[in-house]
């Protein structure tokens, strides 16, 4: 048991990994070329359900050795989903599924440590973006809600439901074609519309801007902490050490009164 | 009178008060499903006429217990906004009345204390920008004037009026087809138009970056003067304590010169 | 001499000023309208003229006082520039010319203190980003040329010169219908065409915002070092006070010294 | 060979090469004018023969006198790269080579300091960007091989390979009609596509913000490090001369105190 831990835990056996990992991205790519299909078709589809073999057994050892601990780590946790799709049995929707087994090769993020770094980060900042986040799905809540009963009679293909006001209002939001594309037509017909989309583009935009300048102000406050941080020890340090100094010339001094009192008393 | 103030501060009003806005976001939103009004249509109506209810009461027992000091609190005014809307007899524009009753759910902004931060944050950042936006307002004034005399004649539609011009070079600022959808177009009957807008997005642009820039550089101003400070006072009780340490030795010193010189004298 | 001096720099001729040209910018933007020049055209053009004989009685006024030193203000340049525009005989291109003449409005940025504040601080920026500009330059001449040289001959509209193909790579640097407007039709044609618009778009886009990190990272900087020049000079004042309280205690020392040498000798 | 060296090394030869630059370009960019080249192209040709054989000697010379070490300066390399593009057979491609021959003028980049600092940086800033770079390959293949088995069959235009794929998903990332031009269209025949284009739009979007957000507080941390160092410097300097002052007062009392002790005893 110990020793199929080591082995599952070995620098070598990670390096196997990924190499696997690497082969089958580049087989689920060649895939999707016809020509490839045609010359080495066979080949790939074996050497795909071989490497899909070696992670269902890495991931069974592993479930084995850790057990209940195995779902503490949330990498293995997404790995154990992204390996377990290809297992579903493909019934109904089969095209989807064959597409979602590219998601395997997403295990390279949890494989390699640089890139599971980078994602770390990036998952780190989300939390202290949720009022700012809250916010914004409040705003687009309610502004999918007024363009259905504003526009949704004449213009069902965009603003028909909350779901397609939602997604047209997105569309806006990153600005693509709003005006050209959506706003312009619907002034046609509502002239006063800008009142409802210039708001919207320009209460967003700051909202999402503002948002950006949260995650740039945080992470640069916490280098600069770390930094202030170092800096300020180094300075007590050596006022410590002035303060050391200091102290020890009272004593001096103090025994040198007492000295003199007793040279006086003598 | 004390009771009901007591009553409308708690916390426990507060949150039915927020559920109560949460439910009604929900019925507001199902309003616009044809399928969910076929089947729970007069029930939908009767919560939303219940909630409403509510809500007025709420706000009618708020202005008997705070009186003028009501008007004090912005986020109080906002509430009494977005009810009353639906108290405005419905004549004319009765669908626009009745979208805009949906800005109720933005009473959940006034209700939770991390959105009411956010937005709080938002609207302190919008006075530091005064002059900038008076200088964006100003140039986009003139451009729109020189627009319309320049492309009004030819095009009606973008630049017809100082209104229409205006709209089409936020629209241009925001870069949405601005060369395939206007400026092309335009260049084809004045070969030199680029001379007027490639001058107007650059800068526009720059101009909005560096209200952008100044938000993110007062906003990490703020940080870093909070920090700044907090190390400087640490450092600085640190002299301090040297200082006294000094001064003290220095008393010592004068004590032992006394105490000498009356040895001598003696 | 000095009484006109004194004049013209008082607080309420420029106050005077500023008004005329908030009034003029009306007068001129009601001009565009067809409906306010029927009810109010010769008023219109009436009170334009008056306002611009004031401001060409204002800046002879300021030639006469100032001479030589009139031209060493921009801001004053300035002024003269855009009030001499409705001076030019209107013959050629007359339209052009009155529309230049809202120009004229710009002048509120010289009378007001916070705008010039701004304007002088958007222009400061500029310097500082001479380098990274004459490399955008290159850039665009460059891909320019080479754009002319393998698009002009079957796409002459987008690519048809070096002017020609500075407009459409300076729209495809902005991202404006870059792919589904002019790369995926140039991509019919040459199908390797990707391989000069993407490293295009990436190395500029890139280039662009290096330019504003530099703008952002200068102003901070300016902000921080303020700062930490005030917080550093303030922390110096107290070294300095330990450092004299210091040398103060030395003297007592050696005086005390001197006063025993003196007692033993005695 | 000295002597040579001393030539090539000199600010007059270097100055000399950037304006032999600097005309080439001139000539090239006439190039691809019609009417420039009726009315001198034997002229213009004459010149950039000229010039490149200048170039030509001048970069022999330096492979003579550096030999070895030519190579390793960047810049050297990279000018023999863009001068030797001129010097191969044109056989087949040949516009396209007459068309890389404009990239010469980029040795203004490596001749100019400021401009070859302002590279130096860009590039410097590249390497940090590493492993958040690799994430963007990552997530650009499994989204191009999930694209293309979804979406491949119906739309082989945009989705057909992974190549193209991967070209239609950075038109996406960059927002260029991301939703009128692919996505609604997608959405006519599956739906459900905003579930795979919004998530990648989002997270794309995210993630290169995040590398944006990495660069900028890289380059504002590299800056602060240098201004804090500074002021550290500063402040240790004035506690050591506070220390060095308390050391030698304690060394006064000290002798003060041996003294004392010498007079009693005697």
């Amino acid at each position: 048991m110990n020793a199929l831990k080591n082995f599952l835990e070995s620098r070598r056996f990670e390096l196997t990994i990924t190499v696997l990992i690497v082969i089958n991205a580049i087989t689920l790519g060649l895939e999707t070329s016809e020509r490839a299909m045609e010359v080495a078709g066979p080949l790939l589809l074996t050497l795909d359900r071989l490497i899909l073999s070696v992670f269902v057994l890495e991931l069974g050892a592993k479930l084995i050795v850790y057990r209940g601990r195995f779902f503490r780590d949330p990498w293995r946790i997404f790995d154990l989903l992204v390996v377990s799709i290809a297992l579903v049995p493909a019934s109904a929707n089969l095209s989807v599924l064959r597409a979602l087994r590219i998601l395997r090769v997403l295990r390279l993020v949890s494989m390699v440590p640089s890139l599971r770094r980078v994602v770390g980060g990036l998952i780190a900042a989300l939390p202290g973006m949720g009022s700012i986040m809250l916010l914004l799905a409040l705003v687009f809540y309610v502004f999918s809600v007024m363009a259905t009963k504003l526009f949704g009679a004449h213009f069902p293909d965009w603003f028909g439901s909350i779901g397609r006001s939602a997604y047209s209002l997105f569309q806006i939001m990153t600005l693509e074609s709003w005006s050209m594309g959506i706003v312009r037509p619907v002034m046609e017909m509502f002239p006063w519309a800008w009142l409802f989309f210039i708001p919207f583009i320009v209460s967003t935009t700051f909202t999402v801007l503002n948002l950006f300048i949260g995650i740039i102000v945080s992470a640069m406050q916490a280098e600069h902490d770390a930094a202030a941080t170092a800096e300020r020890s180094a300075m007590q340090q050596e006022q410590e050490v002035i303060l050391a100094e200091i102290r020890a010339l009272r004593d001096d001094v103090r025994a040198l009164k007492r000295e003199n009192a007793g040279d006086v008393r003598r």
